[in-house]
């Protein structure tokens, strides 16, 4: 049996997002391509699910070598649901994105598309989250697109090591090459814009910027992005710190 | 200046949780406890963020040394707005929880309650996030609240490593005493639960079972559970797969 590679694309932007389209696009032609999205924006789900929520599905189009659905769920809940009840095998690759802004340093943990690569990375799907530092809802994604479609390529070919999935983040503008970098150690700060509702009351809306504790660090996502460089994390799903492990056998728990 | 001891609680089952009425009673007389909390149950939020809805935040309870905020987001968005808007210090401790059910193994990334301690690492306090086995309203956390109040002291005393937290899991019932562990390898599988609403159409229900890939490992979380232990994981906030780097690195990425 010789059959295409099989192809799950989502993002959290939702199936109407122009990075959902680019990455569509890019990847066509690799496979046979299913696309399970959710039904609008889901921006800052992380590896959120909806354990008391019922999900919902619809059959949005079907082309040749094209499916694509939409759920009500989150970006992860949109992955759990293909891989547990719409695909008929293993896809050899699942795809992220592509979002529209950063998620390099700290905001892998905050990110939706980083959700859903992360489990496709569970299932042991070779995953890949892509995002271009443009949140602009007509971000130009061209350059973007060819790094995708070329990681996506050798991604099919290579696979990834169970547990590694790759966050893939692109400046915008003219991009002069690919770096395999580091999280950036940092947080955002400054993080809330404080406002009055119509009624008087204090409401807080997100905001913030991102303080950047290395920025001298060339290995770094951060210092690639600032460089013109489009930055590559592998990303482990074992959380574990296993260098404090010695350390903290050492604490006295006598007596719990 | 000799103050006590500043420590935040959050959780994701909501303020009014069994869970956190005895997180908050068992670390009450270890310093000034600020609670704050979501408004209702937030089970399942990982790391999520409120990017684009109105945050509204109400002081439920001033007590001595006890001060109950609740709020309208997630288990994330309570740490980032205390941290950022409602306290004057960094406090020594944050803890989340107690969670009604395991967070263990790869549930680490689904939890709320983990991603609230994740986001106090992130703010470097010295965070904690405590589940019990038991997923019901009415739990039992009797011996959970002393192994809880018994940790938070020792984490008070000695702190965390910067990026570092704690994922700590006690089985119901009678406790043997505490091993520190590693994230178990797994994952959940048959998730979902397919039914007919009022209308005849298919919705998908969570559920699941845990699959375990490392029964045997007497030094993961799932088998302390299983064999009476309250289970200790350090938890790393930096994901990047350092130990694939060298590999990546030798990836053609020629052309892009």
């Amino acid at each position: 049996m010789n059959r295409k590679p099989l192809i799950l694309v989502t993002n959290d932007d939702g199936y109407q997002a122009k990075g959902i389209a680019s990455l569509t696009e890019a990847v066509r032609d690799l496979g046979e391509v299913i696309v399970f999205a959710p039904d609008s924006h889901r921006s800052g789900m992380s590896s959120a699910i909806s354990t008391s929520q019922p999900l919902r599905v619809r059959l949005h189009r079907e082309e040749e070598n094209l499916t694509v659905y939409t759920c009500n769920g989150t970006p992860v809940d949109c992955v759990k649901l293909a891989l547990n009840e719409f695909v008929d095998r293993k896809p050899d690759l699942l795809v992220s994105g592509i979002n529209h802004g950063s998620n390099a340093g700290i905001s892998v943990i905050y990110s939706g598309t980083m959700g859903a690569a992360i489990e496709g990375c569970v299932f042991d799907v070779p995953s890949i989250g892509f995002s271009l530092c443009d949140f602009t809802p007509d971000a130009d994604f061209s350059f973007t697109k060819e790094i995708t479609r070329k990681l996506a390529s050798i991604v099919i070919d290579e696979g990834l090591p169970r547990g590694i999935c790759l966050n893939v983040n692109v400046p915008a503008g003219e991009v002069k090459g690919v770096k395999i970098t580091t999280q950036t150690h940092g947080k955002w700060v400054n993080e809330y814009h404080r406002s009055k509702d119509g009624s008087g009351r204090d409401v807080f809306w997100m905001t913030g910027n991102f303080e950047n504790w290395e920025k001298e660090n060339d290995n770094s996502d951060e210092w690639a992005l600032a460089n013109g460089y489009a930055a590559v994390v592998p990303v482990k799903i074992d959380m574990t710190a296993y260098d404090f492990l010695p350390q903290l056998k050492e604490w006295n728990f006598n007596g719990i």
